[in-house]
């Protein structure tokens, strides 16, 4: 992508109601727009690392058996009175009414609905286990938004929901999302700790939240440090038991400030492990048994014949929320330092004299021949002097910037450097290449 | 994918309710279902289909030059009251409230906002011209949601904005896009003509439908036969001069019922060539000057450092409407017939006996050699009957059925079926694989 013909409005200064650095740097970047109160565009730049966040978010969903649908944003309110949360949401809740005067609502979250279709075609157990997810845009109309897109109104979130006919099956279901959790969260280069949460108006009784540790996080948390070093499972598991992963994992000591324990915490952890900082919620899984399928009828067939009442739980990531933690985990004085998988261009090319024709003939073949590898380039073919090219390439954060200019063609060599690291070679454009495309 | 894990609800009846062929086959084939009037849920198989149909609509944007963007489904009341559109539109704008009583919209369309973005970062025309698109749920409160998916109220559409410094610069965008729909649509396997339309109260003096041709259309047509029978340019065009591809066609007669001219239409297309027809409207693009850019001052310092109101247009593609019609298009007595393109899946592996090891390990390795390929392959390792099984194949229209039974292993064949022709052959399961694959 040539930046002339790219849309990327960076500021000097970001606006001076952006309180954090990740809403600050969003803006700064050009990732973002405000609308309205908690409302954003996403500029072509954010876009970009919100589809790759949505992309990793789905292929481990895929790989742990879940299957996408898409539901609509907006839903009637009578599906949410059978439940009887319509009622109990309470202002949070985007209430609309048609040009018909039917009542609907904007979807803070979606069980009555997956409720709905599940017991519209779903009759035996033979059906079962099914997990069916969907990414789709939410609004819960917060009382103060704020932290851009940590806490927007309109935002993106992922959300699976679980059906098994009994309590064992759907712990089965559970230790999968909370397996595909670790490992998706991982590929983002996130350390995300899951924690004992309180099931809150959802109800249930099992539930864990995922926290990323970040100096600037919205609360405290607590924990054994080496379930902040323990790896991610990975993807070659056996899927259908992942017990002893879980396990491992809960049973060492992790809180959020509701659930901490502190005499608990020092009795379980040892001194040198005991770990307490800021963290960010990224994402949240419940098992809440038959609390929507009983008032809602979701029932099927059993082996025995007779009709029971589904066992459910429900999986959420906040996909557009997961831009502003990775920021925050992940920044400097410059800006952003985007992790590989995640970042919006893999390399920026930048020509120090687009003026020169040789120098452009050279930019251009790199960025074809990164291109034919299969790397996202943007291209700095803009006629801006090189100190602003490198702030702008410092502050989107892209993984690799390739710097060329005449007098290091002359001399044979481009500058490659490494955005987390500050690290710069001079090397020949060749080798270069095999570097970004290795 | 395994259909005994996947979730593809088909139904023996549609709804009575459903009165167009599409609609039908939509709520039949398991890829909709109804939440609402005129608000769907996209289950698995439709979404995949949605997803190709948006992704080849967003190559093309790219390809012609537009760069994606990602605006939000609400919108500030006030950005409307701008434009003087907040009380021009009427009871079709889904007008919402929030719990700070601050009056949003539910989008319906995004001139205004992307004259507020572009407006808010751009002040020179040398960073013209500039294409900006979404792909985004919108919302028009329909008084009578029909057809499925071809009148909802919530829909899928790509809407690009082009920002240019005069009209002839405006003329070269819209030029773009033009041809851009040629071939958006012609990769999607239909026919769709461009004709001259009404410019409605969006505004402005050019302006152009792309109809597909359909017995069920909802609206009559009229057009010279030749341009129905016209291949699209493809991408391998001259993007810088496209008006001689784009003059071709507008010279032959056609227009739809608001902007027929019987006269003209006898005399401008010799009778063998005279075509009237039922039409779909897939996409409309429209010139409107400084319709939105003059009253929400969105200018630009010219060559001459005078600020001047930039020419803007827009462009939209139904998405989610698509589906409907191209299988209006294309579907017979036994079910859906998708265009390879689009398909929700290449290839439907129907295992005649799951019951039996030989056969089921046959159909695996089918399988896994075909996703190996690139393929998308949805595997019916189900135990029910082979009738069944067949006319679910048939029903939601996969492009190729590969049917592998024991009888059929024992003499060394598969069977392998094209949905379109309705062409059976018995060949070698590895001559199947060569068709597939090549």
């Amino acid at each position: 992508m040539r930046l002339s013909r790219y849309f990327l409005p960076t500021l000097k200064e970001a606006p001076s109601d952006a309180q954090i650095v990740s809403h600050k740097l969003m803006l700064r970047a050009g990732l973002i727009r405000q609308e309205a109160a908690g409302i954003y565009a996403w500029l072509p730049l954010g876009l970009r690392v919100l589809r790759k966040i949505e992309q990793i978010v789905r292929e481990e969903q895929v790989r742990a058996g879940a299957v996408e649908l898409l539901m609509p944003t907006l839903q009637l309110a009578d599906l949410w009175r059978e439940s009887g949360r319509y009622d109990a949401y309470g202002p949070e809740m985007l209430r609309i009414t048609d040009r018909h005067e039917r009542e609907l609502l904007y979807g803070p979250t979606n069980e009555e609905m997956i409720t709905d279709i599940f017991r519209g075609y779903v009759k035996s157990y033979k059906s079962l286990p099914l997990n069916l997810f969907h990414i789709q845009w939410k609004f819960r109309d917060e009382r103060r938004p704020r932290f851009g897109v940590m806490r927007g109104r309109e935002f993106l979130m992922k959300d699976a929901y679980s059906f098994d006919i009994d309590e064992a099956a759907a712990r089965k279901s559970y230790n999968r999302m909370f397996v595909a959790y670790l490992n998706t969260f991982a590929r983002m280069g996130l350390k995300a700790v899951p924690m004992r949460a309180d099931t809150g108006p959802i109800g249930g009784d099992l539930s864990h939240e995922f926290i990323v540790l970040a100096d600037t996080g919205e609360s405290e948390v607590f924990c054994d440090r080496k379930l902040v070093e323990m790896p991610a499972p990975g993807g070659d598991v056996d899927w259908n038991d992942l017990q002893s992963i879980v396990d491992e994992r809960t049973a060492l000591y992790a809180a959020t400030e509701e659930m901490h324990d502190a005499a608990r915490f020092e009795r379980e952890t040892a001194e040198g492990d005991r770990l307490s900082a800021r963290g960010i919620e990224v994402g949240h899984i419940f098992y809440f048994g038959t609390k929507y399928s009983a008032p809602m009828k979701a029932r099927v067939a059993g082996p025995d014949g007779k009709d029971t009442d589904v066992h459910m739980g429900s999986y959420g990531v906040g996909v557009s929320r997961l831009l502003g933690a990775i920021i925050e985990a992940g920044h400097d004085e410059a800006g952003i330092i985007w992790p590989d998988a995640v970042a919006p261009f893999d390399v920026v090319v930048i020509n120090l004299r687009s003026s020169d024709a040789a120098c452009s003939a050279a930019c251009e073949d790199a960025v074809a021949r990164l291109e034919a590898a299969g790397k996202d380039v943007l291209y700095d073919d803009t006629d801006e002097r090189p100190g602003g090219k490198f702030a702008t390439a410092d502050l989107i954060g892209v993984p690799w910037q390739l710097t060329i200019g005449p007098k290091g063609l002359a001399d044979g060599v481009v500058e490659l450097k490494r955005r987390a690291t500050g690290e710069k070679v001079s090397i020949p454009l060749d080798q270069a290449m095999t570097r970004l495309t290795a």
